[in-house]
Parts: C-alpha cells; structure tokens; sequence
C-alpha cells in the first residue's frame, strides 16, 4: 500500500488498456431519491471494488462535508483490490491561478491518485454559465491539469457538453480535447451531459475528434434518449478505451450508462476482458447489494441483472425451453450470476429450494415429500409477505424444522410490550417489557432503548442472558424497513430484515407484521434463535 | 366504417410511409407482473388510439378466450380514430392446409384487417422447435400468406429469432423474408426475439436482407442487452420503415423496445412526423395512464416521460438553468408533455432555492438574506437526515415561515405517546396519546390503531379535528421509512416520508428521529399544519 491507500502492483496494469471507471459516488448520487451516508459511500466503494471495476469516483472532496470525509475515510478504511479512488474537480476559476485556487488544493489534499477535473467544452457554456472567453476556459484546462500533474496526480478530464458542443462549434470543442491532452491528462472523457445523442452521432463524433486530436477517448453517457448503454457502445466501437458508468444506471434525471449491461456487452459480445476473472457471475449479487445500500428496490426488468432479465412466461416458449433452454436465452444466465425462471410454475420451485438447501448445508435430496413441505410453506409465508432471499437465517431455520420436524426454538413468548414517549423537554423514553418461557421458568424483563425496537432487543437479551450468557456477544448491525402494499398508508403490512453478528459472522432474518414493532419482534426472535443455533446450544422448548 | 370496425379514409395514408406498430397487448403483456383482463385491453387500445400508433396488435384470436372476446368487443365498442386492430397468430401447421388450419381460421374470424402471422426463420428453431424440414416451413410461410391475401387481410410476417438464425445460416433466414414477401406479405419484420443483439449487427444485418430481398423491412426488438431503443434505430438508419415497440418497454423477460423513446427519436431527433400532430405532447399522460391501466407504478426514471427525466439536482446545473433552461436539457420537456422539476438537496446552491420556491409560487427573487437563510436551514437539516428533494410540503412550510418571518403552526406539541401490546392470543393493541395546545387550549386524546403510526394519526386528528372540521376529508395514501446509517442496527437515525391527501391534491412530509415512532410523529405533524395550510385556514400558534 502507499501513501495514497491504493496497491500499486501489476494487477492493475492488465485493466490498463480498457478502463471500466465507475461514477455512481459522485454521479450516480445526483439519481433523485438517492441520498448517501458516508457510511453507504464507503459500503458502495467495497462492493464496486470487489466487483472489480478499475477506478471508483467518490466525489467532489472540498464541495461539501461528507463527500470529503469520504476520501479521508476510505483512505483509512479500505484496502482496495483493484480500483484506484479517483477524486472529481472543476477546472480553476476564471482568472486565478491553480496553484492558488482552493477548491483545487482540496483535490490534491483529498489524497486521491487519480483526479477527474470537469472542463467545459460547449462555447455557449462557457459564455453564459462559466461567464469567461473562450481562450481563458483553455487556460483554465491547461493551468490545472499542468499543476496537477506536477503535484503527481493522474488526471482526466471530462469534457462536459462536448456532444452538443461539437455540434455547435466543432473547432472550439476539439480545442478543449488537445488543450487537456498537451497539458498532460491521460484520458479525456467526451460527455453527453444532456443525453440527448443517439448511438450513431455518438460513433462519428468520437471517431473524427480521435483523428483529429489523437488524445485517448473516453465516453460519459446519459439516458435521455434510453440509448446510454448503445451510446458508450458506439464510442467504443470508434475507439474509445475508458466507459463511464453506474451502478445500475443510477444518475440524474433518467440516469447514466448501467454499468452492468455495459460490462456485460464488452464481454460476452465482443470477447474483451475488462474485469478480473470471474467478475462478472457476481454481477447480479453486486446489483443487487447496491440497490439495497440506497436503499431503491433492485429494478426486476434490469437487463442481465433483474429477476425478471430470465424469466419466461409465454407457452411457445416454455415447450421450447424444455428442448433446449438456448433456443430462448441470448446467453446462459449463470455467466452473470442470474438464472433461468419459469413463471408457468411456482415461484419458490423444488430445484431451488433443493439448491438452496445444498447450499445451506442441508441435504434434502431425494425427500420429494419433504422438499414439497418446504415449497408449501414457503409459498404460504411469501403469500404473507415475507422473503427469504435478504434472510438467509429464517429460511434455514425454517428448512430444518421441517427437516428435523420439530420446531427450534429456546423461549416462547407469552407477550410484549413497547412504549415511546415524548417527554415535554422533548426527549424520548423508550421502554419495553417481555414475558416468555425459557427452561420451565416464567420470566419477565424490563430494559430501555434508544427506539421501541431497540428496547424490545434489549429486553430480549436480559430475559436470556442469564440462561445463555452467549448471547452477550450479538449485536444488530443492520436494520430496514419495507412497507408492502404502499398505498394503504399506515395501515399496510410491514416488513423488517435484520442482521446480527456475533462477532464471527452475520446472519439475517426476517419479521412480517401488521405494525413496525410487531414487524421487528418477528425478526428479533429469529436472530436470537439462530445465533444460540449457531453457538450449538440444543433447542430446550 | 367498414365491417372491420376501422376508418378507411385518408388519415391512414400520411402514416403509411412509415408503420408505429404496437403490441403491448400481445407481446407487452407477456411482462411477469402483467394479467390484463379484456376490460385493460379496451382501455389501453383506447389510449393507444388516441395516442396515434398506426397499428395495434390487440392478441392471438383463437388462442385463449380473453383475446377471441377482445377482439369481438374491440370491433363493437371502439370507433378507432388513427389505429387499424392487428391480430397476431402463427403460419398453419405442419403437413396440413392453410384454408383448413383451425388456427389460421380464428385469424380471420377476429374480423381485425391486418394479420401478423409468426413465422420460423432460425434453422435450429424449424428443427428443434417446429419439428418439421427447411422446405416445409418456407411452403407455410407461402401457403398461410396467401391464403390470408385470398380472403382480403393485409398481411404481416414477424421472422422469429431472425438475427440468430441469420447469424447461423444467413442464406435461409433470408429465404423466409423472400417466400414471405413474394407470397404477397406487405411487411417482413425481423425479430431478435432473444434480445442479444447490439445496435451494429441490427444495422448490418437489416441493410444486407433490404438489398438482398428488396422486401419492406420492420423490426422488432426486445431490451436483453438494454439496446431495444437503439436497436430499433439503428433498423431505422438501415431502412426499415416498420418499428414494433410496446408502451413503457412492456414484455417478456427485461421488456421490449420502448414506444415513447422511438417515437420521440424520430420525431425530435430525426424531425419525421411518424405520429399525427400534436400526439407527442400526449406522451407522458398516455405513458402513466397506461401504467395505471396495468397497475404497475409509472417508471420515475423512464427516458422522456418519468418524473424525473427533468429533475435537476446538482447545484452546479441549477445556476446554469437559470441562465438558460436549454443548457441542461436535451429538448424542452413540454414537447412530450413532461416538466422540469428542481430538487432540493444538500447538493443544492442557491440559485436552486431560487427556481423551487418559484416553482412552489414564493417569490424570493432578489432576497439574497432570505435565499441565504433558506439555504443554511436547508443544509443544516439535510446533515441531520432530512431530504426535501421527496418532501415538498416540508420545504414549502420551511420556506414560507423563512419568507414570512414566522412560525406557520397550528397547534404546539408537549408530549405524546404510544403503546403497542402483543398480547397472549396474538392480537396487537396499538394506543397513542397526545397532549397539545390549539388556540389557548390544552387537550388530551387517546386513539387505537392498526399499528402505532397509524394510532398517532388518529389520535392528532381527533385532538384537532373539533377545531379544524376540514382534517376530515385528510387521508394517509404512503408511508416510508429509511434507516440512515445502515450499519448502527437500532441505534439508527430513521426518516420517515409520509404522503397525505385530502381528496384533491397529495403533499409528501418528512420526519426524522432517533426512531421511527418520533419521525413518524414529525412528518404527520407537518402533515397535517400543511393541509390546513393549503385550505386556507390562518395559522394560529
């Protein structure tokens, strides 16, 4: 590692020849909706580096506080793999110089290797929004990509509005191009910043500034046309060797390039490498994790990724698929991580669960009354709303009850209580009681919390913890919510997924109910009842 | 009229040069999620009528009753204005006879004008699929063709799987194009049924079959790799003068090639009028009244007619939008119906302060203290896990109080409330409390709930209500709740949204809090200050 957080070994230097650049840190966030935590930055960060993608841009380090506490703490925090963190920049102001220019001070101290400075490219922008000549906009390029490459840093340039800019004034937009190649930046990026081009504008427009500047091309494209994904396509196609992209296509307005599909193109249709070796059967799973870290429902239509990218419905189809599940699939969905569903029959299918048993370490092969047992009860609770994909712990418990047939359960509770009250000094007490069984005892317990659920969680241990003293060590890490049926209000059902760790792993469960609270006991008693699972404690009731 | 149901006259001429077909109604409603009863499809075909398209596949007569009856009640019930009714069905069977294939028969007991008839064009699928020789299938093209022409239909042929199987064995998909066109088909549409395509091999494929065949060339596209748009497109650049699509990109696995973002392109990207004037401004209504036909949420970030397909964000795009809304937008939104809406976040300067409280009728023009005062409240709460980019009604009683230099309330909170009981028979009790002061008055009220949101609702109302009759009429239609700070479990900072109607318009709120019980209770209190608000009643606190 270096002083700039970053490995520096040969692994980087295979993805050198095509970058796969990643933006949804900083461009990704501006999707409405959307709003992240230093703590979702850095969640994010780990998935896309995992993932594999060759540089992450986090944001705009000195433009607001949480974007540069970000850069502080990934630098910490995290022991990258592949990507290199890139801060995002504007050029200096107008009439200034670089090196004095404090928003570019706050580039440099951010740490960050790599720097993508924003840089208008569109005559008419640099008249009326920049409100400066034309000849100071190339100054201003020159001057900071100068001063940062003397201060060490890799630097790339996005030339923002180039599309139309091209359009408008051909000259002046290639200017931009040579002024940010001469002054040393390695990429300049061409951007459709208003999305409104179409593949073939995009291939020709790419083509002629590549001749014409001989600087390496990269591509940053909008959906506004629903033709981002074919946009950074078309550049490639025209040489371009750096895509830009989100995660999911996340971005302002309608959004940006997906990276998925993107990704997904580049490898499986025109035969490039541009990810580590067996990156891409992670795709899915990474999509999926990042939609959750947003906290947006992963989109189920999203091409590759979505639970729906594979799944077939028409009759034709079905009869043709049994033949030959190739006559009906344009590549196997296992190859990013997705798989082949069949909507004719029952969602939570015998394969699967029989799969999903294997790799939960319980072997039902073969039991096809006991397989069929699992199905039904599944079928039943998802019918109530539960989901057993994000609760890998309920589903097991529920697949070895019926496995072992006898329920796994160490208390049974009689009944709970939970009160929040807001005090005139406007502070809350919250205050939970529990009364359940455990061992033949009759036990009731009292404790406080931050919140009802966090009081029904402390009740919890102090009923048990005299009984299982194991129990000291969990702790909630992570808590959602999701309202099913959401216009009924507040009278909807509601589901809670909660994951615990007891210090050595993690597990997930989840609650159904008719209220948050009654929501989060449902689940609370599924982690506490796996954790003294998993401690190997016998199941007592 | 004629006995098909359809106008006959001129209307039809100036659309055919070049052919909107749509099928959701067929091929759209194979989406998983999607169950249209005949009811739907009248109300859709209605919408796409008046929308404009030149054809609409309305289902496979003889298939299943629910398209049969379709059909019948289509011809009675619907007088078309620009649309001819299209049934689709598939080339007779193998070893018989067009004229005595039930099949072929329920195409033309539909009464609809035109047929589109599916036809083999991958070897493999003739082989594997159909089960039948290359010769026999190419003399069902013929046989079925012309039979239909016999009996007066127009018709069309859909090559299934064509680029596939063009990519196999080029020499027989293109002799199903030509047994089809000379057999006396008006169109030959090439499908990529399985959607893998990219937009260059489209292009290349569809421009060699037009100069080997000399047929008229349509295309149909399905969104597997995110290019349908696109693809459909780049057919359109190679000649073909037939686009099939289904509105919001409905269908089978991630979906079809999306109606509004094709027609939009050849309309305001490549200036041909393909719909009749004034349909385009149509778009985004029909686009969500679609949606709303088939019960699935509009898609915020679809191209063109989403929400949020001109939703600004970024603080630096907003100063530029006020200089020149075209700096930041590809075409003006009203040219599909649609509008720019500004988004208050954190992210967000001044100048965008400035257009949202124009947008929301107060006028802060020239203030800059005030713009000042409104921006640091905006930041300071947004650090503390508000957002107001979902929330409007929030921000605008935010900007009012700030703009009118008071507080706007009508009541003051001391404390409240709420219990939720999970008793021994498994039923819940939820009760709030409230104690508050209105108009110089202090009160107490107590309600029950489905949950303990919902039971603070009431209880607010029925503390409010004897003064402010009008809170009668306010309903809770949403709910959500986000975890900030994923990783703290229970401990977290929630925000909840909640969105109210009062019958004739719906404002969103938002609370935060250290748990979901005191967030809810912020967001129903602003809630319920801004209906009041917005009936007119003065505030009085």
């Amino acid at each position: 590692m270096n002083s700039t957080g970053q490995a520096t070994d040969d692994r980087y230097e295979a993805f050198e020849a095509f970058h796969v650049f990643d933006t949804t840190l900083r461009d990704g966030a501006q999707r409405e909706g959307i709003n992240l935590t230093v703590a979702d930055k850095l969640a994010i960060a780990r998935h896309l580096d995992d993932f594999g993608v060759g540089f992450i841009e986090g944001g705009w380090p000195g433009a607001n506080p949480r974007d540069t506490e970000f850069f502080a703490r990934a630098r910490e925090e995290i022991a990258f793999r592949h990507a290199r963190l890139v801060a995002f920049g504007a050029t200096r102001r107008a009439g200034s110089k670089a090196a004095e220019d404090p928003q570019v001070r706050a580039l440099l101290e951010s740490g960050a290797e790599v720097i993508t400075l924003v840089a208008k490219a569109h005559d008419r922008h640099v008249e009326l929004a920049l409100r400066t000549t034309l000849e100071e906009n190339l100054e201003m390029v020159r001057d900071t990509v100068s001063h940062l490459r003397e201060q060490g840093r890799r630097v790339f340039v996005d030339c923002e509005h180039f599309f139309d800019g091209y359009r408008a004034n051909p000259g002046y937009a290639t200017s931009v191009v040579r002024a940010a190649a001469e002054a040393g930046a390695d990429v300049v990026v061409l951007c459709d910043t208003n999305g409104g081009m179409l593949p073939a504008q995009i291939q020709a427009t790419v083509a002629t500034v590549l001749a014409d500047t001989g600087a390496r091309i990269g591509i940053h494209a909008q959906d506004d046309t629903g033709c981002a994904v074919a946009n950074t396509l078309a550049a490639v196609d025209a040489g371009a060797t750096h895509v830009q992209c989100t995660a999911n296509g996340y971005g302002e307005r309608v959004g940006n390039a997906n990276l998925f599909p993107v990704v997904a193109a580049l490898e499986l249709k025109y035969g490039r490498q541009v990810l580590p070796e067996g990156s891409l059967q992670e795709m899915t799973r990474v999509s999926h994790a990042i939609a959750e870290v947003v906290n947006l429902a992963p989109s189920t239509h999203q091409p590759y990724v979505g639970v729906s990218a594979f799944a077939h419905k028409a009759g034709l189809h079905a009869s043709a698929i049994k033949v030959d599940p190739d006559l009906y699939q344009h590549i196997d969905p296992e190859l990013v991580g997705n798989r082949l569903r069949m909507l004719v029959s029952d969602m939570a299918g015998r394969a699967s669960i029989e799969l999903k048993g294997k790799e939960l370490g319980v072997d039902l092969g073969g039991d096809r009354e006991l397989v069929g047992r699992v199905v039904e009860r599944v079928k039943e609770r998802e019918l109530k709303g539960y989901t057993y994909e994000a609760a890998d712990a309920s589903f097991e418990l529920l697949l070895r009850e019926e496995a072992e047939g006898r329920p796994l359960r160490y208390f049974r509770t009689e009944s709970w209580r939970a009160i929040v009250e807001d005090r005139p000094d406007g502070t809350h007490a919250n205050e939970a009681t529990v009364k359940l069984w455990a061992k033949g005892e009759r036990i009731v317990a009292t404790a406080e919390g931050n919140g009802p659920v966090h009081a029904l969680d402390r009740t919890l241990r102090v009923a048990l913890e005299r009984l299982h003293p194991q129990l000291a060590k969990l702790e909630l890490v992570d808590y959602k919510v999701r309202i099913l049926e959401g216009r009924h209000g507040t009278e909807s059902t509601t589901r809670v997924l909660i994951s615990t760790s007891d210090g050595t792993g993690e597990w997930s469960t989840v609650g159904v109910g008719d209220n948050v609270i009654a929501a989060s006991w449902q689940a609370l008693e599924d982690a506490y009842t796996y954790g003294l699972l998993r401690a190997g404690v016998e199941p007592t009731e």
